[in-house]
């Protein structure tokens, strides 16, 4: 049994995260690997009760600190109930948003990013992906997808304004520039079909 | 308008902190003082939202470290709504179990208490009461006092072994000797008046 291996996709609205970690969960099991998909907050149960907690109510239910503690909290029973002991019998799993949206997101709430990482060093013992695809697209773009998507219903987290939005995609590139070896920043633009292949290209040398 | 308080009552199971809350709370409103009596988990929206999560389910829903955001989460929520907007209004809050009681019941979990205020840090910016009421009783007389209570019933955390309540206890023991100006030990044997009277001599200094 060769190993597993742990893939997140990252990136702002719309910018096609879910459509395309289908995608590449479909092109890898064409070449025979065990894929398990799961998106986050969520994910596990544990996980899922505490992301109908995020969701629901006011964009001003939670401070930005009780927020970063109940990310910290599911994400630790998702890595530790279905990420690792999948990832240990041999899988791949590619979940969509992971740790740096957490970054990003609270990030642009004024949550040092020391402090998200401690966070995350405690409750998930620091757990990185072996591999993080960053979608990226023109401003705005991801917006229109979405809201084509969603017919113009925002949830809590969507609902903010340019300046939050562009402090998210500032720390995505900060990341991707910082850690270069597990994080490639992917076009996300033209057909679905031609960012999946792009996205091929990016985990070639993790492939079998 | 005089500076508001914050106490807080700890202890193991059935030493009456929640009998002696009440009755403390009584006692200080006959002394003309505006007391809000609230608990933990819980004790504002949020909080008791999380609290829920918390108290459903196996003793193994969730991990020691996901316990603990959880926990460090749901204070977050009650100090920042609830607990220092009412002190800052010049009322004395009354918490039913607080910090004291995570680090005693996670630390029985193996969760470093250096970790646990590291939580408490980063959610509710290092909180502490102005004194802290620690209830004792010998061992297994607090068990006895809950059983009759509740009927021989057991919730998730009271439905420990005997190793997890001496480190409860140990850990309680640890924080009122280390920290001796903030806390004290009340024994709380004898009739409820005579144990509210041990409370009231216990606070005397701060009293109007
Ligand atoms: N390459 C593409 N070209 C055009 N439309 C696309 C493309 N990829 C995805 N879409 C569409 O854009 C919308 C957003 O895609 P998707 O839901 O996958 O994005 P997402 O990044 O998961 O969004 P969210 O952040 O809201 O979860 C969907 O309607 C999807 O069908
Ligand atoms: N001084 C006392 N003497 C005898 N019984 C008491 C005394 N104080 C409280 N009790 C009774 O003991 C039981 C436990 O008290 P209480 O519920 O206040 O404890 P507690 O510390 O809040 O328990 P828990 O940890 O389960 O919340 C109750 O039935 C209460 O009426
Ligand atoms: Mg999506
Ligand atoms: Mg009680």
């Amino acid at each position: 049994m060769s190993a597993g291996r742990f893939l997140t996709l990252e990136g702002g609205e719309g910018v096609g995260k879910s459509t395309q970690a289908r995608a590449l969960a479909a092109a890898l099991e064409t070449r025979g690997i065990h894929v398990v998909l799961t998106r986050e907050p969520g994910g596990s149960e544990g996980a899922e009760a505490i992301r109908d907690l995020l969701m629901q109510g006011d964009v001003r239910r939670w401070s930005a600190h009780a927020e970063a503690l109940l990310f910290a909290a599911a994400r630790a029973d998702h890595v530790e109930k279905r990420i690792r002991p999948m990832v240990d019998a041999g899988s791949w799993v590619i979940c969509d948003r992971f740790i740096d949206s957490t970054r990003a997101y609270q990030g642009a709430q004024g949550i040092d990013d020391a402090a998200i990482l401690a966070l995350h060093g405690f409750g998930s013992r620091g757990l990185l992906p072996d591999r993080t695809l960053l979608l990226t697209l023109p401003d705005g773009e991801g917006d229109r997808r979405a809201q084509a998507r969603d017919g113009g219903a925002a949830d809590r987290f969507a609902a903010r304004d340019d300046g939050f939005h562009r402090s998210v995609a500032a720390t995505f590139d900060r990341i991707a520039r910082d850690e270069a070896d597990r994080v490639r920043r992917i076009d996300a633009s033209g057909r679905v079909e031609q960012v999946t292949q792009r996205l091929i290209d990016a985990i070639a040398d993790l492939l079998p």
